[in-house]
């Protein structure tokens, strides 16, 4: 690897030059805290653009551009809210040619030979091209009234993944494809066993000559029953693809239930057996690359910020320099944080290993705790500390407080539940908002309302919200209901949601489910990322599934006296247990629509009403469906959610601290003494070292895997020869 | 703890004396082997009794009675095959004196303070005399025509689990309970969130007017809310359920989406996470104590047999008392096998280290391996070696072989799944049956049969088996056929699945496959003991529900023209899902009907049929179920097949060998190089170290655990004193 940055003697540089030192080491140092992995030119020219590159405004505009191309799909033919194909057309054209501006800045920050071997890039180039011919095509078809397909929109929820520095979504499709394999024979021994059991199936039951409930012929045909056995997997059709056989005669119930013991229990655990083990292995090796990588980056940073103070020593950072780093990598940062920062990297020698680890302290948040009286204290100190106000907060701090609090929530719960045409009760609802609204005032007058509104107060913001909002919407409720009479459903929905949210606190009181709570909050932005993914799943399949079946299934309004309506506008329906349940609602004809299919398909995979309407073949749509989300997607969030809980319990039990935590709890001790002694005005704690190194996903897995992470990996040794021996640039994170 | 056993010095006693010692070490030595856990008196008589105690056909007879008890179900009110109450009462008074006979044996055996201070033996002595009780009230309550209930069949599977030495059932039922407050305070909150929801959804839907499918009011009452939330959890009711509200507007839909991924998706996992973890960490436990008790035994055995060879030596066994008691655990056991255990024990030292390991070794399988030549050789060596044989010798070893009968397979699936009307595919089955025999007698001329029909060669055996059965089935149809001119149903029913069956055989010949097929086939002994679980809760559900629901749901066969059929014989469900859908055959009419159902419960709970013909806390019963069975029991096989995996994942991964199985590896090859050199007429060779040490579900259970045992339990050093120093008794394992 040759390296691009000149490793000379630095001292005898102008002043420019030394900034533009500073601010190339700052970049490495920003790179490793946040895990970035990209390859960038290192003259200042593209140093500058990088740090633009990465400037928030730039991200949330892609972000935003992103969110419009592929919101498109609801004003598109098949559309919620039709618009004119002009507009959608202009709209996206501007889309695309944003996601080309910040290919541009991208190939201009790194360079060309990086650019072009990185298959990200190829592929959003590749897309962008498609989806421009396609435009083209599809807007010369509609001109001259030809039919015409937008097969490029299955294109774009790609762009998510690979446009944005969504690494985390990359990942969980890294992780999707690298288990790929492993599940794959999985799912050939498991289609070989669907397979034998419905032969077998075929044999017994095909010539008895049974029939179904509708009259038709039962387990007569090979691909049917496949078919049929398959969806048993699912649960959908259980029991009543059993029923026929097992009114023939109860022997063949067994069949039935060695197939769902088999297939359904076996199978399923060893399909998230499969990914689970996959999942941690191929994360593992991620985060192993990331540590790596994150101290390959500090490593540069340090090389270029190095002076050999004396003859034959170490070389090291100086604090003036060191100072400078941590201004331009974090701007905010208060001197307090920064002295402290430095008095842990300060351990003995300011080498090379106390450096590297300036990326993760960076990552821990710190935050001043109770160091400011209360502002009533400071204004009227007579009043605040008289006998009447301590015994208030006395009583507030009680653990009665929070007790009295809850059996309020709870008689709330109650009154919600009984009728709100009772005047009495409707008026309750005022006392139960005063009462809310103390607490909050209580609570202020005696807590600093910093640390009350501090970042990981959780309760104490979701309390606010809540209660604030409950209160503005009674209020525009009761004003609209006394001025015209009625009542807005719309209002009234939201204050009654918002009156039941509000119930939830008492979750918090109780210390076992809090511990529950907390990690499921803590997993919350890893969900997200889940999230994303089952988005651009779901993208795809809605976009092919309402070219399929757009129109197919029509749903009527309640009111409706149209005849068709009993069949969901479809004759091939008429007396389907498709539209004898009502299911027309559920159907492909707009992106919403289609969306909440989906979900319910990744619930229960009932899809007999499309095979109906178009072909048997259909059925393949919803078979890889499937496939895809529920055996592979929903197994690596379960995974997901597993592997959380188990390091919660394991972190619960044992000290899995990372070390740099470990110094910074030694130090806090320190500090709290000193501070003591020397009066300090300020002085810093910690919050729960758990909280804190949770903050990012990346930092979560990294925990996730410390504990087995291969020694070498943190070990403190690693020279540039070393580096470079080891043939180790940037990681090279391939696309999709 | 008071040691039982006289530590002196034993040269001088009477051969009487010996023997009575040799055999207490064995009994030790058997004990630790089979990971007894029973605090047996040392008196001489104590320990005969304690032998026959454990004789294999006692424990056949116990399970004998305990699987008549069981059944007695099939033939009492209401009763599959009816039988009068005298003949059911007296089968079941013979049964309850089996029993008692067993216990009064094991009486004798333990001193009698450890029996009445083993819970297990008071839960026996208890259903004991409440069965008794019951039949004599039920009896007399019968005989005067009154109404009565045989409440305490409930009872009867938990003689299953606590009257046999049902060790693996009882540690299940053991880490149930143990998970039992982990599960309980999520589920606490998983029941607080479908509350707070049921109360959101009264108040968002309740007053919308809107309407189910069948015309009732929809999402009026509280109770019912919380019920059909609580179902979909189980993905039973969805869409149905969300469908009027989506109907009504495609909002409603995101409130059962969030419902959803929070309670069935999020929840679920947690669940799972939860029962995992207390599951592997208590068995962990567990089996720390069973090699602390296997050691301790061994450690006594030890102690009986130790003689001082020289002064201020340690103690030793000789090898004429270590021949001894082997031949009396294991009095088949081939002196060559012996000379090997010996040779493995006698490492250097035959201390107590040496000898402590004995257990272990005894549950190694060592097989001989190709050292016979075949009979055919001996026999008439001159055609065997001839240049024709070693062809067709090296014919069916080559691949081609394999491939060749793979593609045969294959013809004959495609065979199988062609309408067997035609003659000439009638007739293929004799030529498939043809080429399978020849198979399976090349296979035998070519390999030598003891290796063939090793208790290992799984493949094997079921090929025999398969194939041997349909010739034999095949022939029998076939001369039915000739000579009567009908078709036997039944005996064709077991043709096509031998035939079918046959095709599974394709799936060894693929490497991958094989080793899932492996790893299943290992946890197939574990899944049994979740099968006698799923048993014991099914057996008392199943009383219970025959109590409560028993003829009020009636199945009317087929050709029946009774008006009552199109309701299930039940006016209440006229006109119901349950009975358009033709479930009438699920009823709890009788057990076996009860178990289907059950089945049918666990993989989707729809019960509102039998809440419509009794009343709507009919649900509870299954509501609890549902918990007990799915949320608890299913997820517990979930943790066993997933560390099962994980276990088969790093042990195919690393050299996770036990410490003995280390030591035979490298004995092995030295015993090679050996009889090579001085040409033992026969030599042990280990079958895979993994298969063998699978053997027992301990065994797996010691090796899924032993990388994370404390080393503290596999230490050498642990003389009696520092054993009775901390206090180590027979640990003792209550009973459920």
């Amino acid at each position: 690897v040759r390296s691009p940055l000149p490793f000379g003697p630095l001292s005898s540089s102008s002043f420019l030059c030394v900034f533009q030192e500073l601010e190339l080491a700052s970049v490495f140092v920003s790179d490793a805290q946040y895990n970035r992995n990209i390859f960038f030119d290192t003259s200042p020219r593209a140093v500058r653009l990088y740090l633009l590159y990465h400037r928030w405004f730039l991200k949330v505009l892609l972000y935003f551009f992103i969110l419009v191309n592929l919101s498109l799909a609801v004003f598109e033919e098949p559309a919620v809210f039709p618009l004119p194909l002009w507009a959608t057309m202009m709209v996206e054209l501007l889309c695309l040619l944003a996601f080309s501006f910040r290919l541009v800045h991208y190939a201009k920050v790194i360079p060309p030979d990086k650019f072009w071997k990185d298959p990200k890039n190829i592929c959003i180039i590749v897309i962008l091209m498609l989806t421009l011919v396609d435009m083209i095509i599809y807007g010369a078809l509609k001109a001259t009234n030809y039919y015409a397909l937008r097969w490029s929109r299955v294109l774009r929820p790609l762009l998510l993944v690979n446009v944005t520095e969504g690494r985390q979504l990359r990942r969980a499709f890294r992780s999707i494809r690298n288990a790929l394999p492993q599940i794959f024979y999985v799912f050939l021994l498991f289609m070989f066993s669907v397979l034998i059991f419905s032969l077998m199936a075929l044999k017994l039951l095909g010539k008895r000559g049974l029939q179904t409930i509708d009259g038709a012929p039962y387990f007569t045909h090979y691909l049917e029953i496949v078919f049929d056995l398959y969806v048993l997997v699912t649960t959908a059709n259980s029991p009543d693809v059993m029923m026929p056989a097992y009114n023939a005669s109860f022997v063949f119930a067994i069949f039935f239930i060695v197939y769902i013991l088999i297939n359904t229990y076996i199978f399923m655990s060893v399909f998230l057996a499969v990914v689970y083990n996959n999942y941690k292995k191929y994360l593992k090796e991620e985060v192993r690359q990331l540590v790596r990588a994150k101290r390959h980056k500090m490593v540069r940073a340090f090389a270029v910020l190095q002076e050999v103070r004396e003859e034959g020593g170490e070389p090291v950072v100086t604090q003036a320099n060191w100072n400078q780093v941590v201004r331009l990598v974090r701007p905010n940062i208060d001197n307090a944080h920064r002295e402290l920062l430095w008095s842990v990297c300060d351990d003995k020698n300011q080498g090379k290993a106390a450096f590297v680890q300036l990326a993760d302290l960076l990552n821990i948040e710190v935050i001043t705790l109770k160091s400011r009286p209360h502002p009533f204290h400071s204004l009227c100190p007579a009043l605040y500390l008289s006998a009447p106000s301590r015994l208030l907060s006395r009583m507030v701090h009680h653990r009665a407080f929070v007790i009295v609090y809850d059996i309020i929530i709870l008689v709330n719960a109650i009154f919600i539940g009984l009728d709100e045409e009772n005047p009495m009760i409707a008026n309750s609802e005022w006392v139960f908002l005063a009462l809310y609204l103390l607490e909050i005032l209580l609570k202020l007058y005696v807590f600093e309302p910093r640390t009350f509104f501090s970042r990981h107060s959780f309760w104490n913001w979701f309390d606010i919200i809540i209660v604030v909002s409950a209160l503005i919407a009674t209020i525009i409720n009761s004003a609209v209901k006394i001025s015209g009479g009625y009542t807005s459903r719309q209002i009234l929905d939201i204050v009654f949601i918002l009156r039941v949210l509000r119930l939830i606190r008492v979750v918090d009181s109780i210390e076992r489910f809090r511990a529950i709570i907390n990690t499921l909050i803590r997993i919350g932005p890893a969900i997200l990322t889940f999230g994303q993914l089952i988005v651009v799943v779901y993208y795809v399949f809605a976009m092919v599934g309402m070219e399929l079946f757009k129109g197919k299934v029509k749903f009527y309004e309640e009111d409706s006296t149209d005849p068709a309506k009993a069949y969901c506008g479809n004759p091939l329906l008429r007396g389907t247990a498709f539209a004898q349940l009502n299911y027309c609602k559920n159907n492909f004809n707009n992106v919403v629509s289609s969306f909440i299919l989906l979900v319910e398909l990744t619930v229960v995979n009932q899809c007999s009403g499309f095979a109906t309407v178009t072909h048997v073949s259909a059925r393949i749509f919803f078979f890889i469906f499937h496939i895809l989300v529920v055996i592979v997607i929903i197994n690596i969030f379960v995974a997901f959610v597993l592997e959380a809980f188990f390091v919660e319990y394991s972190v619960d039990k044992s000290d899995l601290h990372t070390s740099v935590e470990r110094k910074i709890t030694e130090l806090e001790v320190i500090f709290t003494e000193c501070s003591s002694r020397t009066s300090v005005s300020s002085f810093f704690s910690l919050l729960s070292s758990l909280l804190s190194g949770y903050r990012t996903v990346d930092a979560l897995l990294q925990r996730m895997f410390e504990a087995d992470l291969d020694p070498e990996d943190l070990a403190e040794d690693d020279s540039p020869e070393a580096q470079t021996g080891r043939n180790f640039g940037n990681p090279t994170f391939s696309s999709v």
